[in-house]
């Protein structure tokens, strides 16, 4: 086996692992969306109490089937990478090697319940999978008017809070602890739930003033929720214009997002699968 | 009764049953609009005890003479149409029988609680009668601009229900079984009850911690409400405009929604009636 | 006092009572508005038990002031249109008897509660003095476009009313009466809750299939919200062009809304007050 | 220490104060704005019990230090003001003042509750150090799209108000005292809770009748949402047009919101810093 064989050997595997424009890429990519939503469904049957007790070990068996399959995929992604420190540090590298180790952690550490929730960080490496799909093009679009929105949905829901500390504060005063409105903190809590129009009802005003002034903040939460809207929509008619559907990936660094003719990857500089391009 | 008389007769009642234009199409469209919702009325009805207890006798008999009735019009629309296997198996074709047969099943199986649900679906036979109202243009709009917006709403719902597994199980291990997050499953469901702004207040964070982050869960499900909105809004625009109003229906296979100036079915190839034309 | 007196007197009297265009039109329904809002305030407050048994004097005496500025306007307009039936059966002639009725029936009927509804009605009287107000064109805008809208809104409320009826039976049978879920209406109650995300909690799922149906209605009605939201923008947006300011009312039946140049009511063809053209 | 060289360095100190386009203008603003937060935390962390027994000494010395600064800083901005008078009964003048006297006020009154909604008012004066922020442009934008959209929301949120007036007295003569309408304002209380969709579920229709017209309720509220989105997209699409990023502030007056190219001051007339067009 020279060298040249085993760089294209790589070079094959790279195709499968990152990209999803080959066949093998696509059933790859297929294989790993069901064991990610398998793995979260375990993790979520584990935490009944009536489920686990009868189906422990199997679900057990399940996790270990899965973790073994993640390991050798982090391993292959690192080995097929140009730039393995590149992709180890990125986001979804850090996501990949977050979603293997936990059960590999929880052997040594006992009682370690928070490995729970990076078990369940898992999901997010479907945003990546999500490539094979024709949605493609959505998500970039929605991608892209989220973030141009973000600094004006910033701004909105600063003042929002604002809004929230200065008549919870005012809802503290007014209807103290009897109501339930025990300290400040806990009353902003509740003018939160009541902008938001979720309204739990587990704190509620009792006295008259007190429901008056919470019909003026019902008002204007009802009021205020338009602006968001407005912004989004405006912000997502821009958006419309131009989006790209390549699912290509630097062999270098993993990393894709890039242009259709692009021929060198944006962020390391790499020479982007020139065998696509004549294929 | 010779061939052609028989003929001009079934083409009749199928301009009848099918389509809206003619006076006669109208008043059995009427009818059977008015027929679908007694007996949805008359469904609910059963299911209050009270009711149910008094009038028992009354509502069946209502019940079986609109099952008759909607047998003999199923019967007809088989008999009337010229494809009538494409019809058959078409949406509206299985809602049809499903409309009919519940009556006839509970004769037989005893108990069969579920077809309730079943008889509830008559519902979506109404879809097919809106046709006579002046409201098809703008059903037909609305369903466009739903259509358009599908792929980007199921993007959105899809991240929806990841925030709502990861946040869910963030607060399953901040709350505990003591608050009612008693495994992930059910802190997710709370999750989606919270970040859709429904909030019932059956669980609901106690801790600090659990209050807060409770917060930021809503001012986040606050802010992304305006997506959606935003996504329809556009398409919604896009689609408003070219609206067709034909409410012929082919003799054929029974499908609607042919171009105005159509002179043959575009799914099966039928000459569409050609009296219409000369009338 | 000749006719000629009479009739410009009466003239005068109509441009008070139906126009704000004079100072003395304005300070008309500026003291019309400040009676019409006490006569609220006053119902609401002797609902209050506590404060019905300190004030209960006070507030009839007060009741029986405006009731009696009422009787004296409503005659007024009688006298001062020259279409008098016109005026009676318009919308805002009934709603102005119904104003000033019920205390005169509430003498003659001893506990007739639903006088009290009748009376609140008398708010709907203040969107005719908003003529007064630099809102007009505003409320004309916001009326137009949710006339435009209303056949869109209503496929879509009816959709909804549709998908509440046959998740409402779904739920009916999958949670049944431990639930709260007693009967189909109830259920399709509690649905219509959950869809438009207000959750009471008063019912609310508790077996894990209920939950997770429950949930999916919620995010349906969480997406389903952005349609009629994108409707109301796009007829918005058509109907800001061109919107009249003019507080004209015909002095033959006493209709508003009459274009800056028209000098005959539209829908009387009474001639329009000359004088205002040439002043 | 002549008038030049006094001038010069009230010159110099109304730009720290006042502006952020130097270093220590930039670095004033953060420690204001850290400041500023700080002593709201504090505020709230007081009135939770827990953390007020343990920590008094410690919140009551932090909130000395902050008063002092906050003295020291309203001084200084009269100090360097050209017409303090000016600056004193401005909008922020009036917050600067009520941000720095209630703890001096509470030494001399015992048990003034009331100062801690005045201190929270502190708040407030983050917008004014927003200007250090990128997001000037947005805030700006989204300032002028709600003076644009307020008498159309005015108009709507009026309509609600009408709306939930009537709806809430029919709600009472339907359900009456038992089902917790105990008043109409108690109702109209619950209406709007409904309406705006909040929904805490501490007062719930329990008759079938009522139940139907809180469904009417809901799904009208749910329709009626859509308005001042509607209004507020509109809106914003038109106020996205021009925006100003300049945090120059007059030395006469302290004002802000001047062009770029202003080089005096639009409201007193007072010649802007030349300087910083030089440097």
């Amino acid at each position: 086996m020279n060298t040249s064989t085993l760089r294209k050997w790589r070079h094959k595997l790279h195709e499968i692992i990152y990209e999803a424009d080959t066949p093998l890429g696509k059933a790859f990519d297929i294989v790993l969306l069901v064991l990610i939503i398998l793995s979260v469904v375990f993790v979520m049957l584990e935490s009944v109490p009536k489920i686990d007790a009868k189906y422990h070990d199997l679900l057990n068996i399940g996790e270990w089937i899965i973790t073994i399959f993640f390991t050798i995929e982090y391993i292959a992604r690192i080995i097929t990478v140009k730039r393995p420190t590149n992709y180890i540090f990125s986001f979804y590298g850090i996501i990949d090697l977050l979603s293997t180790i936990p059960l590999y952690l929880s052997m040594i550490l006992t009682g370690s319940n928070y490995l729970l929730t990076v078990r369940s960080l898992r999901l997010l490496r479907i945003f990546r999978i999500l490539k094979i799909t024709r949605y493609i093009g959505e998500a970039t679009r929605l991608r892209r008017a989220m973030l141009l929105s973000r600094p004006k949905i910033l701004v909105f829901l600063f003042t929002v809070v604002i809004i929230a500390i200065i008549a919870g504060t005012i809802m503290y005063l007014v209807e103290g602890e009897e109501s339930g409105f025990t300290s400040i903190p806990h009353s902003v809590y509740w003018c939160i739930v009541t902008l938001t129009t979720v309204g739990y009802g587990d704190i509620s005003p009792i006295t008259p003033l007190g429901q008056f002034i919470a019909s003026v903040i019902m008002i204007m939460g009802y009021g205020i929720i338009a602006v968001p809207t407005g912004i989004v929509t405006a912000e997502y008619g821009r958006a419309s214009q131009d989006v790209q559907h390549n699912t290509q990936a630097c062999p270098g660094c993993g990393i894709g997002g890039h242009k259709d003719n692009a021929r060198f990857c944006f962020k390391c500089g790499e020479e982007l699968n020139p065998e696509e391009l004549t294929m």
